[in-house]
This record gives C-alpha cells, sequence and structure tokens, in this order.
C-alpha cells in the first residue's frame, strides 16, 4: 500500500523548502542555493562517497551528524567547494549563515555542494541569497530541486504515503545528478524527508541497507564523485511508535524508502548526460546477490554496450564481454541474454552462444527510450538491477567544454 | 644501444611472413587472415585476457603451447569466433590448415581472431585463401600487421637491433587493437619476434614481467576483449648464448622488448576508436608501484577526463576525482598536477588544490595531439605510466553502429 503523492521533500510533515538564485552561477534564471528546514529535530542518516578525494562540505556534514540529528539541509551549484583551501572554512560559514537566518544550529545543519571542483567558492552571493531563500520557505520542494541541478535537464523529486499502525506516513526526496556518476555507497546529492518515527540507529540502518541495490548500482559514466552525500531526515511527526527494531513497521519503511530511491535511480540515469535511452539490466540466476550486482553493474557501466545501445544495436557479444569482466563468479556457457521494451522482446543468447534472431525486430525494441536487458546465469538464485544510459555524443560534447 | 630497425616480425633472422583477403570480410580491399612463420621450433611465451569468456582460439592456442615451443601463428580478423558452439572446431581447423600448406604440426602453431562476438566462423574462406597466403610467405610483416586490423586506421609494427654478447640480435612485432582495450594481462593482438637465444622459461618470464608496465597499462575504453592475446616467439638464429637465467643479457632484453612494447601501447593508444590524442598519465612520488599503476590507470580511463581533453579542457578536479577513486592509497593533500605537451607546460595543482594558471596557455598545451598528464603524488618514491586516448564524437559513433 504505497501510493505515490505529490509535494517531494515537503510531503512529510514538518518540512519546509526552498530554492533560488544567488549569482554563484552566472546564468540569472538558474537557481543554485536550496534550503530545507524541518520543525523538529530530526533523525538523521547517511552516507557519502567512497573517493578519497571528499568535497570540504562533506568533511563539516559528517562532523555536524556524529550526534544522528539534523535540522536542515543548505546545497549550492555551480560549486563543488573541493579542492580548495579555505574549503573547510566556506561549508562551516554556509551552516553559520543558516543559524543566522533561521536560529538552527549551525552544528544542526547537513551542507552539500555541487559544481566545478578546484575554483574557490566565496560566501558573498550564499549571504546575499539568504533572506529571500528563508523568508520564501514553504512548500517549495520544487525550487530546492531546481537549485541542486548543474547539467541536469530536468528537476528530480518524488513522495510516496503509506500507513505504519494505522497512522498515515509519508516519504520525499529530492536529487540531481547526471555526470561523474558512479556513485560507492552515495550518489551525488539525493535528500529523503521523512514524518515516521523512526531511531537514527534504524534509519541508518535502512539507508545503509538500501543502497547497496539502489545509488551503488547506478552508473553514469563510471566516474564516483568527490561529493556525493545521501541523507535522510525523519522528522517523526506521522505518531507512529517509534521504530526501534527491525520489525515489521521497519520492513514496511524500508519498502517505501527503496520506492524512493528506486524511482529517483531512474530518474537519474534517465537523465544522465547526454543519455537518449535509460538502460536497466536485471540479472537474475546468480551464485550470490554479490555477483549479481558485479555483473549487471559492469554490463551497465561498458562503454561499448552504452554506445551500442544507441545506435540501437543488438551487440550481445559485448554484453557476455562485460559479464566476464566483471569479476562475478558464473559459468559462461550458462548465460542467457534477452532485450525488452515497450516494443516487445528479443532472445540473442542461450547457453552462452547466439541464436538467431530478427534485426528487424532488435532493432524496434532497442528503438524505445527505455531498454531492460535482462541476463539469465542460470547457475543459482540470486538477482540484481542496475540502472545506467546509453553513451552519446552529447555526453562528449557537454563534457568537452563543461568549465567554459 | 637499442636501435630502431625496419621489418617488423620479419626483422629477426627465420620468420616469414604475410595478409591476403581470403573473404571473411565483405570488403575486397580489407586483407582479413595472416599468418608467421618461423623456420625453426621457437621458444614461445604468452598471455591472455582474464575475461571469463575466453575466445575459442585461445583455449586452443593455451593448449598448443603447452610444451612453450611454436612454429607458426595464423590470425583472421572480422570474426572472434567467440561465444559459437563450434569455436574450438574451427580454431583447430585453422591450425589444420597451417600444416596442411606448411608441413608445420597444427599442435606448433599459434591461432587468434579479432571481430563480432557470437557469429559463427567458417572456414571456408580460410581454406580459401591459404593458397595465397603461404605462397606469398616473405619479409611481408606489413601485409600481415594489414591484415589483423578490425577498425585500426594504421597498421601497427616495429622493430629493434640491439647487441647480446658480439652478436647482433633483432626483435620485431606487429599489433592491433582500438576498441574493446583495457588489457588486463595482454592487449587485444600482439606478437613479438626476435632471433634472441633465449630458453621459453626465460621467454615467459620476461613477458610477464612486461605486461604489468606496458599492455596492461593501456586503455581505451575500459572494456577488456575476450580474445587478448600477445604471444612471443624466439628462434635463436642470432646465436647468441642461449639467455637461461636472469643475467645481464636477460635484462637487456627486457629493455628491448619494452622498447616494442611501450612503441605498441603509444601507437595503439593513439589509433584509439575515434581517438583525436594520445594521452600519456605518468605518476611519480607513490608509495609503492602497485599505487602509481592504479592511479595513472584511473586517470587514464576517466571518462571525464578523456571528455575534457577532447575539449582541450584543462579541468584537473577531473584528475584528482580519478585519483581519489582509484583505490591508490595517498595523501590527496600532497598531489601536484600539471599537463604537457609539445606546446609547453602548465601547472594546475599543488599540494591537493588549484593554482592560478593561463586558461590561454592550457588551451594551447592542450590542443597538442600528444598530451602527458604529470601526476607527483609527493607520498613516495615509485611511479608508473599509462596510456590512453580522448573520448569523441567518433568513439561513439563507431561502437553505435559496429555490426552494421
Amino acid at each position: 500500500m504505497i501510493k505515490q503523492i505529490e509535494g517531494g521533500v515537503c510531503a512529510p510533515q514538518g518540512f519546509r523548502a526552498n530554492g533560488v538564485h544567488c549569482g554563484i552561477r552566472k546564468n540569472k534564471i538558474k537557481k543554485d542555493l536550496a534550503l530545507i528546514v524541518a520543525e523538529t529535530n530530526c533523525a538523521a542518516a547517511s552516507v557519502y562517497t567512497q573517493n578519497l578525494v571528499k568535497g570540504a562540505p562533506i568533511l563539516v556534514t559528517q562532523k555536524n551528524l556524529e550526534n544522528a540529528f539534523a535540522r536542515a539541509v543548505i546545497v549550492n551549484s555551480g560549486n563543488a567547494n573541493t579542492c580548495n583551501e579555505n574549503g573547510i572554512e566556506i561549508a562551516e560559514g554556509m551552516c553559520k549563515l543558516v543559524e543566522q537566518y533561521t536560529g538552527i544550529p549551525s552544528s544542526d545543519v547537513i551542507v552539500a555542494s555541487t559544481g566545478v571542483i578546484g575554483q574557490k567558492l566565496s560566501l558573498e552571493p550564499i549571504a546575499g541569497g539568504m533572506d529571500e531563500l528563508v523568508k520564501g520557505l514553504g512548500a517549495n520542494s520544487s525550487a530546492a530541486a531546481e537549485a541542486i541541478m548543474t547539467t541536469d535537464t530536468v528537476k528530480k523529486e518524488i513522495a510516496f504515503e503509506f500507513e505504519l499502525g494505522g497512522k498515515t506516513c509519508r516519504i520525499g526526496a529530492i536529487c540531481k545528478g547526471v555526470g561523474m556518476i558512479c556513485p560507492n555507497m552515495a550518489t551525488l546529492l539525493m535528500f529523503v524527508t521523512t514524518d515516521v518515527n523512526i531511531s537514527p540507529h534504524m534509519l541508518q540502518k535502512a539507508l545503509t541497507a538500501d543502497v547497496k541495490d539502489s545509488v551503488n548500482m547506478l552508473s553514469v559514466d563510471g566516474d564516483t564523485s568527490t561529493n556525493d552525500t545521501f541523507a535522510v531526515l525523519a522528522s517523526g511527526l506521522a505518531g507512529n511508535d517509534e521504530i526501534v527494531a527491525p520489525n515489521a513497521d521497519y520492513e514496511i519503511f524500508c519498502l517505501a524508502l527503496h520506492e524512493v530511491t528506486v524511482a529517483l535511480c531512474r530518474m537519474l540515469a534517465k537523465d544522465g548526460e547526454g543519455a537518449t535511452k535509460l538502460l536497466e539490466c536485471r540479472v537474475n540466476g546468480a551464485k550470490t546477490e554479490d555477483d549479481a550486482r558485479s555483473a549487471a553493474k559492469s554490463v551497465i557501466k561498458s562503454n561499448l554496450l552504452k554506445a551500442a545501445m544507441f545506435g540501437c544495436d543488438a551487440n550481445w557479444g559485448r554484453v557476455l564481454c562485460a559479464i566476464g569482466y566483471s569479476g562475478a563468479n558464473l559459468d559462461v556457457r550458462k548465460i542467457g541474454v534477452a532485450f525488452r521494451s515497450r516494443a516487445g522482446e528479443i532472445k540473442v543468447c542461450e547457453s552462452g552462444a547466439g541464436i538467431p534472431f530478427s534485426e528487424e525486430l532488435a532493432k524496434k525494441v532497442l528503438s524505445e527510450d527505455e531498454i531492460i536487458i535482462d541476463i539469465s546465469l542460470n547457475d543459482g538464485d540470486c538477482g540484481a538491477t542496475a540502472w545506467g544510459c546509453d553513451l552519446t555524443y552529447d555526453y562528449v560534447k557537454i563534457n568537452g567544454d563543461y568549465r567554459t
């Protein structure tokens, strides 16, 4: 009984948001500063990039979340505040600005930045934008979602409603990220709010379990960003009995969280830089879940396969090739491969060898904008799904001249 | 005293070669069948792809090289003979054709195939081409180099001359490979001949040591092929004292071998599918050689950096990002980065943070067709070099519609 609703991060009780243009970006119609504020002190859980080069905002956020509670999220786009001498100072300055304008202690603020690496970020435009940002706080999830976009072409937000012990609960999210995406612990920037009453410990447990089969299975270009941050805030205002152990309510919450993260992963992959197609790689019949994940992720990351999908070419040899170097433990003589889309299904490989198929139907199936690559390893009972996109001329164009 | 000479695989004493069009490829001006034949039984060493999906020719070659001797190499392009039910039979059939036309026992033949995966390869055109192929055997290294090309735009061959104990020795090679290149043990196809007198054991030792710092440091697109084969044949006809231990002569031979493999790696990277630029990433100051290799390889494989190089964009943040997720053990606060080319040098990062630089000069440096990305980790004494190329519209074009 998980129902999609409107409202993004403001759908759950106790959250207001806003986004404005403060001037970090030159383009004045592009919002570049977002704020999410909670009425109550929220249980907070988070995961970050595993890149050794970590953005300064991540270091500040990690410190602020040591007590596992938070009340606000401030994010700028246009500058990653990473690989700068004064990065920590600036990130702390952003938290202090939140305190100054909202009264929320700076140590209860999550801070994130996204954009170019290695250019100094000035507090000036942010300070200048705070008044408008805070005055406009309300049910403005969309404005916040817009303000965190970089080369994203569509804003990404979603919300769901479900019940725990007779109480209506909500979970909402915004996120961004189209390039430098190959999260390993978290995607670029994803912020989830919920009014579920849950202990910080169980919230972190739910998040850590979820990312293995959501954002960590997403790849646009195999590059793991320095600034990936995925945080969840739980206000508790839904009034359900607090979740403090892995009971039935916890399971329902995990399902709702997974609905959110998978929906966002699909949006992120579909809006991958230059992408014309969402690729979903489903692996079943693996010996272990890790084998299934390795195989699925390897296929979704293959440049050769991604280019073939762009060209509507059912070049399944590249699927087998990517499975072969994935590190997954499997028997190549058992592998089956099919391509599926709204236009139909085409089986191309059985028992590790090619089978005759209609090139015409294959072209039709692969001309759709959502393609499922269905892989049967026939070697066990475990499965996994990974999301990605095709590799196109526009990916090269966007990234060949990003800074200028 | 290692001097470059002409002649490719036919430069060393005791080798003849040829390449013809036999009809595997539709395009009649494209040669598709190559043969290298040795006068004597040669010490033979080899390395192969580590992809679990291995082409049938590799399985046959591995069997034939169990005794570490070989006398011939037969290679076709246009079809990888991989993921086919009858692959082994066809690969063995190719070896038998060599026996039939040259008298060399089929168990002394190295066989390799390159091209599309998963389409059945017929022996018919090969059998039909053998007469012309064998009749034309001679100093035709170039014809063989042409016949193994797939989407390569230039043929790749090289040879060097050096002395061991007063005897003139030669080493020559041909290779191919422009896409699906991220070797892990070997590159696509590379065949080296030499007239050095060396035991099979020492030859394999030299090859295994060499690939760590040559072909395994090469990446065009991060995809590891199913058919990578790198074999060395040593005829012994130079008349030097047989190398049977790691002595001074062995060291000289290793240096000559490395000259060959590095020269070929640079050619392969420069001719990477769609590439307009050779990228050479030099890492120094690493704690261990493995750290240096990981960092260099990670940078050379980054799609984001590759696209930036295509756009002549000195986006060094992407260099740091790739180092950060490479898995190398290092201190990001010590990293320095510079870009170099014939047009000059530009330092862009010191102590892990950006430094001011002239965007104009950077553009000039990066507009050349050979770019060195110079990374100082300032954290130890080890170094490594990796080779790659930029990511361009043409890579997408070539791979979006390869089969049709």
